[in-house]
């Protein structure tokens, strides 16, 4: 039996519009990922949304997900990886 | 090629100490956890402190991993993912 490779799963800031090209980069690279958004956020709300925007549409291309978590993060996964939604609703 | 079975992603909440028995059974069927801890920490801190403990044994006999998302989550992986550390620490 092959053995199965491993998934990677980062926690990082979401700091300035441009980090999306590296964001990008690692959703190709099918890594999971816990965005915090705060700062981004503080310094540049439009940014922060189209930031969000570019990100949404990138990873449904993909055929992966996104969802909030709590006030200061989001969670993007690839497609290999499903978001449990209890009554569609993360806690 | 056989197509890889799906992971699991769940954003959760530890309200009790006894919450742990469906967590366990989570690990056990490789779910990954992001758990919000703080509504335990608020009303029993030995509490959390025990069930951190028990999961961190848990997943360390089950090969996977555990981390501190900021200070009101840790995240839990099964053996097939891995947490990424920039500097062995996480932002």
């Amino acid at each position: 039996m092959q053995k199965q490779e491993p998934t990677y799963l980062k926690a990082i800031t979401l700091r300035e519009l441009d980090d999306i090209y590296s964001l990008k980069n690692d959703i190709q690279n099918k890594i999971i990922l816990i965005l915090r958004i705060t700062p981004l956020a503080q310094k540049n709300i439009d940014g922060l949304r189209k930031a969000i925007d570019e990100l949404y549409s990138f990873i449904k291309n993909f055929d992966g997900d996104m969802v909030r978590l709590g006030d200061e993060r989001i969670i993007i996964t690839p497609p290999n990886v499903k978001i449990w939604r209890p009554n569609n609703k993360l806690k």
